[in-house]
């Protein structure tokens, strides 16, 4: 069995955005020599996602939208999570909508994806570095 | 190691619908000879979702009411990912809800499942072939 | 390879909560001597959620709210899954919406995790004996 482990580090200059981390993954996979296995991508924080789904603008905003109306930022006082000195509990809320984690699999050394599919880390309460763990597993 | 890889073909006749993939996902599993391991189920298409739920009719129509009610497909202006000429932004947004996967554990040869774990395929933009991914990996 | 598969039985004495998993995912991981690899934990019920958040019980009572808000227990009647006599379809919603899994990578013998990640039960439809299933796989 073959193992590799990597932490990619995140730091989005807004508190919310969509980054795309498919051609990183895509490194990871490769040098880590596994033709037959499969790879978690997670975020290590509770306020950030890591998805997939589209690489397209619009829909980025059509998330932030439906997300922002499902778990408004403002006001802050809504929450009791943001009683500790916090302010982002909507960030929490939005992570558990969007998911922890994606598992995909690896194919003939490749990622085994549809046509359409790409990785994105979701910050949700950003200006800060973050980490990302990809682990890939198989032989 | 042992790997399995298959791709199962949905055509689903209608706009959206959840289809039962149990029985299929179970017989990839039984030709893999895997005893120990896991499953991944993903959907290859990012306008549907792959998820465990129960088998029955009525909690299907309460998710179809559910989704609808948090992202409606209808008006499609207001999305902008349907600027684009899509009309599919609300089932970019429903497959987010439902999730795109699911890891099974596979114990003496079976899914190790608990008692009404049934594995659904939900389609929310049909009409037209879509792939779903089943990987196995054991011993 | 190496497996290791447990059992835990929640017995949740309210019809819902959170309940920290933590130290019993990591005392699996550890007995079973896996050091590279990764472990699947996942309800076993399908009005049960697993999830990784903030151990904060400010956070778990917005969590609570949210959910309520999105998916309310009462009126029973408002669900079509409740016309088979149970009153339960507001917990199969609220589970998809927290997720019935994660996967999480093992490094060097230990749950690999970032500051704050916490494995979570989240229960919608307790005050009974319920399962969840903790699967190690590496070597």
């Amino acid at each position: 069995m073959k193992f590799k482990t990597e932490y990619l580090t995140l730091n989005v200059p807004a508190r919310r955005a969509f980054v795309n981390l498919t051609r990183e993954v895509d490194r990871v996979v490769r040098e880590s020599g596994v033709r037959e296995g499969m790879v978690l991508v997670n975020a290590m924080h509770i306020s950030a996602s890591v998805f997939i789904n589209d690489d397209e603008k619009g829909l980025h905003h059509d998330f932030e939208v439906f997300l922002e109306r499902l778990a408004p930022h403002q006001p802050i006082g809504q929450y009791r999570h943001n009683d500790t000195g916090e302010d982002n509990a909507d960030a929490h809320i939005k992570r558990q909508i969007m998911g922890r984690e994606v598992v995909v699999a690896i194919t003939e050394g490749k990622l085994d994806f549809g046509p359409w599919e790409q990785i994105f880390y979701g910050e949700f309460d950003g200006l800060r570095p973050k980490r990302v763990l990809v682990k890939v597993m198989g032989e």
